[in-house]
């Protein structure tokens, strides 16, 4: 690996140096040529943190510049199917954080643009990557469990984000769930069939008046016969709660949440032991690590991502279905979306 | 406490030999004057050993004594309200086995007639007395979670019933998870509203040939807007698995299974913990010991028992919701039954 | 078994109503036809609430009843082996509390006696019997974790003795550590050959004055190689702390405390889980009745007693070497004790 | 901080690595200028992984390049006093690998010369960055805990080192349990006075034949009252077992072992979680970035390192008494050595 691979990276908010410092910490053989941000600023601040010669406001620099061979598309939502487009027209290789789109219809034109430019393409699912999902993902595949009958998802952040970040996030589905949807997806290896969603603004009444539900029970039906149910609240006080279980003919494997460390304090009070990690920044950092690696050696090695634009679309699918249904009062099928 | 509570109980079987036990080892102001069986060899080997001095095949005969003051109907289900109608007339106060009836109207008038005969009735949710369930139920009430958002119940069975049990079961709703609706409803402390269920057969296709399902999730929605769900199978190859959490907006309170031991084998196959208590026996010994402590309690102090005939209603209620939702494939509101 | 089996109980202080309690409840076959105690009224408020027949002040009316085979010697120390001479010498089967005695020639004396008398003589070592204990030494026996290497014990009270008490204890390892000495030759299957003790008064300066201390630090050589290590404490903040490790060629096995409940709430302040069952009454109940138990069936069977005289010799032997040990500030032999 | 700290490493082993690997990707404003190796090819080897641009093979021109202001003494045991005393003339800030030496008069000779030079001297108790142990020594020092009564350190490697390196070691004391020493000394913050250590040959008899012991139990009297022990295995057939506890008058604070998730797998088998991660290089790769990172920081900011030579003197003082006192069979004070 003598030449290494250059990179652009577009946008340059918190994920954007997620990607950032992993790459530099640990891609040796990856070189992060340029970065763009529409606010210019910060794209600078970054560059001269991590030494990135090239800095633009506008991200067709870097999709023009013929030495990058990849870009990862960390800007706003709504302007990740255009990029990935663009993008894969300028033959780039592409990371794209999730959603690509609200809208199907853009999701799968991308999907179209990116088949046709035979580029590769990453959806940034972190989740997959992360060591306690692995451990379940392996223990099932191992068939320690036997057929997946029931999958159980905990997803709660630890504080609800501002309401402007709610009223242009899709909502609770696309925004939160997605991830779930997406770890439900891969727990299971199977396609869900149908969506029943019930929710409740209990969290904040800011979000109810925003059109949104701050509170979440999400059951979904799989076409190999499994069941799960994913459960969301937009703040649990205690901290990030990422849990999952799998239940299968055999047993079942469970995984827990991360500490900072596993001390535990005996007093009068009781038994105490630390809360979770804070956040998705801090949970999953060594999952944004790994994405990246192996989107890297997706390229390297000229093999399919381990998170494909299909997985993108899959989980979007099932987001507007869950939407559909809560709306409606009634379970919806994917295959009416 | 001169005088000794006099009771009888109708039905020799496991559960009846369980309240047999608890009272005579724990309840010494208790005396069990008489038992009865349509099955007589049954009821006369555990009067046998436990020196109960009368024996029938008819319990009509304990009804008839007019010493005996409370009577603890064991028999088989679709006796429950019947006999419980002819206790209630006889001015007995009543235990009764859950469910009372998988009909809705005998239940009614099985409240109406207890109502009137001004009887104590105390429904078999044992569950309720459980340590680890009164546990959550007081973090709850003493506002250590703050408002209830959603609870999580799971409940498994170590292994599937004969055939024969599932057909004349009224279902795994009705049998099985009325448990896990009582509980929804004592937990949260709230009416059910709406009931969403989903199920398959995966563990047994004789159970799916008995027109069941053995594996199911039941979402709840409830008056007080919390929501909650419940997963139940019917074979859990790791034992009984009965946990629980309820989440609120002050955090959570959450219980796992009991073991014999906490003893935990480290060794090159891993790190390895005892599996849960086998069953219901097992598993709720304590609960019914407690349960029947409080009925007795409530008879002498002359007090509400702690589950009433209105508890019992509301659980089938629920199971027969989720039946309906079942078949139909689509939410049913209480409110329709 | 037609024929109850009578026994007396000598003593009816906080011991003695733990064994009447567990006879009552659990054991049909035996009949408590008699209770002493040199405070009569004591005696007489037990007899009362268990119904026994037969009260006195003076134990020796219990070993002249030719109807009473056994007796459960429950009186303070200092009287133990002298009674438990006397009931020999009148051919009861014994049940001894710990320790025998503090002198070891008169232990000596109740070993020989107990020999010609041709009784049964179990002691109070009740832990062996506890759930947790009993799944260690199981996983120990077959062979889980191979040959023994070392056993870690931590035995912690939750609140030190009244002064009084301290004084005529025989010293904390005799009155406190007693227990885990036993339990660490019962965990290893070896004898001891020399201890170590270091200890401080940390706890209670009374203490001190009182001439013992409250915090030790015991270890122990094994004939068969094993090493073990006691930690005691007078006053542990959050409980009575009893938890033991037993590490081999093959792996370890421990256990931990044991608690009122599962849960673990989960709020700002941190994840909170129960603290130990109080002190011995709550957390070892179960190994009393068990113990009882086995002291029964030894009788009915004619088998030896699952701990005699000689495992009561044992760990007096072992904490008169500590208590020399801690004084001559160096290790001490067994067999120069 | 526009100019970059110029460092050299000496020792291109397993340890001189990790450092190696830390600073690359963590540290920024860290330049390896040079590494040295008495094997060439290995510092070759690890130069060019790094991009290190001068590589020796004598650690004496890293000494005299002007360039470089501190040096990490990676190298075998014997050279670390020798290098040490050479660096510190030299006038380079000390990075030096546990032990200093074995030989008391050399290490005093080293703290001696490094006070005389006034360079910074720190020494590789990486133990103490360890996010458990920070967070255990956090607990303590916020008197969550109270006063310190008792310290309880187990330490057990996975599996036993090769009998040459047994023989060159210094025995289990002063290569194994010496982290140990400097653990129980950092979380009591006070002083060993006494140590008694009792060990024996189970694990493997070529060690004994070498004159070490492979299992030990070491007590140590500290001049604050506290008490501590430590337990020891050079093979622990589950993986490498470093837990400690500290027990004070307000209760306790304990930490686990980690692992690579928290999957706990449950089936017929029983409920099976992960082994800890198998050794130090797995373990306590964190602590490994977090030492030389305040390494680092007390050279720009002209502190105090965290772990001083006094910290590596006292640490192989004790080692020194517990050899002595395993070979004469009493404890052994400090003040003797």
């Amino acid at each position: 690996m003598n030449k290494k691979l250059k990179v652009g990276i577009i946008g340059a908010g918190r994920i954007g140096k997620v990607h950032t410092t992993s790459i530099t910490n640990y891609m040796p053989h990856v070189e992060i040529k340029a970065i763009s941000d529409v606010n210019f600023k910060a794209a600078e601040e970054t560059a001269k943190n991590f030494g990135i010669p090239c800095v633009y406001e506008d991200h067709k620099k870097i999709l023009s510049d013929p030495e990058i061979e990849a870009v990862l598309i960390c800007s706003s939502t709504e302007t990740h199917s255009p990029i990935s487009i663009e993008a894969a027209l300028a033959g780039k290789h592409i990371f794209c954080e999730k959603p690509i789109d609200h809208d199907l219809e853009k999701i799968k034109e991308v999907l179209e643009v990116v088949k046709k430019a035979k580029v590769k393409y990453q959806v940034g699912f972190n989740r997959r990557f992360d060591h306690n999902f692995k451990a379940i993902k392996s223990a099932v595949d191992q068939g320690k469990i036997g057929d997946v009958h029931i999958v159980k998802i905990t997803s709660r952040d630890p504080e609800a984000p501002p309401i402007e970040y709610v009223e242009s996030s899709g909502g609770i589905f696309l925004d939160m769930t997605i991830h779930d949807f997406d770890m439900a997806r891969y727990l299971t290896g199977s396609e869900v069939t149908e969506v029943f969603a019930v929710g409740n603004c209990l969290v904040n009444p800011e979000i109810g008046q925003a059109g949104d539900v701050d509170t979440a029970i999400i059951t979904l039906k799989f076409a190999n016969g499994a069941l799960a149910v994913i459960d969301n609240s937009r703040r649990a006080e205690y901290g990030y709660d990422q849990r999952a279980e799998v239940f299968g003919s055999k047993g079942s494997v469970a995984v827990l949440n991360d500490t900072l460390s596993s001390a535990v304090i005996s007093t009068k009070e009781g038994i105490i032991s630390e809360k979770p990690l804070y956040f998705f920044l801090e949970r999953y950092m060594n999952s944004f690590v790994d994405e990246m690696s192996q989107f890297v050696a997706a390229i390297i090695n000229d093999t399919e991502p381990p998170v494909n634009a299909e997985d993108g679309l899959k989980a979007v699918l099932i987001g507007i279905a869950a939407k559909k249904s809560l709306a409606e009062g009634k379970p919806v099928k994917i295959s009416e979306i």
